[in-house]
């Protein structure tokens, strides 16, 4: 049976601010390594997929130019491209309905791009036993083990202790808890992070759309129609503006009578501030995450990105400074102590309100 | 009588780098306010000069373009031009012998063009009364009255109290001293900072430099004999090549026995570091020096340059930040705490070894 690999590549980004753009989304920086997130996504799961013909990859127009040139092996025609955002349940289900025209048994694992795995291998170990779980008919997820109270995330319980490594029932979806929730989530060992990762048989997803979603369903029924007619392309802007904006989780996942998921501990990271970044990127003996192009002097623990395009020369001397996150692109200049990295939002909500033309 | 500004603008500067380059010494910079500082200079002399026609400007040849773009009202020949840096006695002596040719009464003042002043018109003031002892025929300069027991400028020594405003007999020249004997000098009342001023009829200056440095006056010969044939210019490179690389003050000041000094307060400083840009610099009141174009989000005490090149709408957003000095050019970034200043230093030492190009 085919795997086929749905990478899911929207997203606005504005906690990466500088570096995010509306043009330039999170997954698209090399935030934790040499390759932009989306193409080590790629990377980590082609051995499952078995070639880039088999990897899609969806987001918004305003990104193809972007993505084709993070992902140059991606076959022109894998690139979904979404006239308007719709949030994930509309892109899901197009990228199954298509997948489902031609092999409806195939097994498709929609994945976030976005995000950061330590450990490929113990990632895929899981990835195999959620395909094997979807292959019986069940959608399945894949559960983080929580290492922390985060209220940053939903959850997902399951029925008694998760077993290691094989499928197992979920209880329930909860949403972002508050603290004290959190913490009870995490001391019971029956609860884990959701990842946003779903693995299932595209007929089946296509199934579940129809039944939970009609308003979705609807939308199905009008590409497929095209696509008998040979035009898709020419349907999609009216059928993705009459979609409804509502997530997998919200509008299927979370409605559904059976639905499994797979414990996983692989290291993962939603990459989700500065601070993130930093935790994630190779480092130097005094804690710096900084381009060789730098000179530290009496310098830790600080993080260094450097966008700009200008002279092939260039550096950035530290002196003195501790724990700082510096960001230099071509026409911003970020500068804030790790910990106040979720503050980003401050800045971009202040140039929105400005109307400074500095986020696209 | 017909009074000369010289304004001294060579210099390499790298305290202020990466603002200050080989092509961009700082007097080209606008550290403490909108304009540079050696048009800042120019403007406050010129009602003393009585117009553009009577300011004359020293500099090297590698920065004549953009000299002239930082004074575009100075008259194309009032550029004097140094085919090879030979500190300030040839220049000065050069610039007087051309004066004297055809006005050997006339007076001169000789500026450091990169020098900091509060109050113009007390500088004033004090220039005039220097101006009026050196048409005496007295060579004399003007003395700072010190705030502080520097120990990064050269004292001047008077022989009792210092009368306010009038000229009056310097006893030595004293170089930088150590942190005991500068104390005593302030405590003492008797000594003055000797800021580089210099005031003396052009014929002076000339008799000057024959009597205590000959291998100048032969110079001098050369230039004069050169000007008499119509091709001063052609001589230049020679000439300079030849002359003592000697400071007006070790190689002439010193010698002579009568020069007089005016005791002037002025709020004179000479811009030595980030930190004294930041002292002087326009500050909001947060006590930050930034561009319009800066956010600036629980920031405090920060300078923040932006002499980048790139995109009109730019901006650096500081979230969380006290007392930095960031600088931002198009191939260089420095950021350190303002009182670590003086290390600057140590990164163009390491870019000078390591043979980058980011120092021109």
């Amino acid at each position: 049976v085919k795997v086929y690999a749905l990478l899911l590549a929207g997203g606005a980004g504005t906690r990466f601010w500088p570096a995010s753009r509306v043009h330039r989304p999170k997954q698209l920086l090399a935030l934790t390594g040499e390759q932009s997130m989306l193409l080590a996504t790629a990377e980590r799961v082609l051995p499952i997929a078995g070639g880039w013909s088999n990897v899609l990859v969806a987001g918004g127009r305003h990104l193809e130019a972007a993505t084709r040139e993070a992902l140059p092996e991606l076959p022109r025609e894998n690139l979904l491209l979404e006239p308007v955002p719709r949030n994930t349940a509309p892109c899901i289900a197009w990228a199954a309905a298509r997948i489902a025209r031609t092999d409806p048994d195939a097994l498709v694992m929609a994945l976030p791009s976005d995000h950061h795995v330590r450990d490929d291998e113990a990632f895929r170990e899981t990835v195999r036993a959620a395909l094997a779980s979807a292959a019986t008919g069940v959608v399945t997820t894949i559960g983080v083990k929580p290492t922390r109270p985060e209220t940053g995330f939903g959850y997902i319980e399951v029925a008694g202790a998760p077993p290691d490594g094989v499928a197992t029932p979920v209880r329930r979806f909860v949403e972002k808890p508050n603290r004290a929730h959190a913490a009870a989530f995490v001391e019971s060992g029956r609860y884990l992070w959701n990842a946003g990762m779903f693995f299932f048989r595209a007929k089946d997803l296509v199934a579940a759309v129809r039944a939970h979603l009609p308003a979705l369903g609807a939308m199905l029924d009008r590409l497929d129609e095209a696509a008998r007619l040979g035009d898709e392309g020419a349907a999609l802007d009216a059928a993705f503006a009459a979609a409804p904006n509502v997530s997998l989780d919200v509008g299927v996942m979370e409605k559904l009578d059976r639905i499994a998921v797979v414990p996983g501990d692989f290291g993962w990271s939603d990459v989700g501030s500065w601070q993130a970044a930093w935790d994630l990127a190779p480092r130097d003996d005094n804690g710096n995450a900084a381009p060789a192009s730098a000179i530290l002097i009496d310098a830790r623990d600080n993080l260094v990105i450097d966008l700009r395009s200008t002279p092939t020369d260039r550096t950035s001397a530290l002196i003195g400074v501790r724990g700082m996150v510096l960001v230099l692109t071509d026409d911003a200049v970020l500068l804030l102590p790790r910990e106040r990295a979720q503050e980003v939002r401050t800045v971009v909500e202040a140039l929105r309100k400005a109307g400074r033309n500095l986020l696209t």
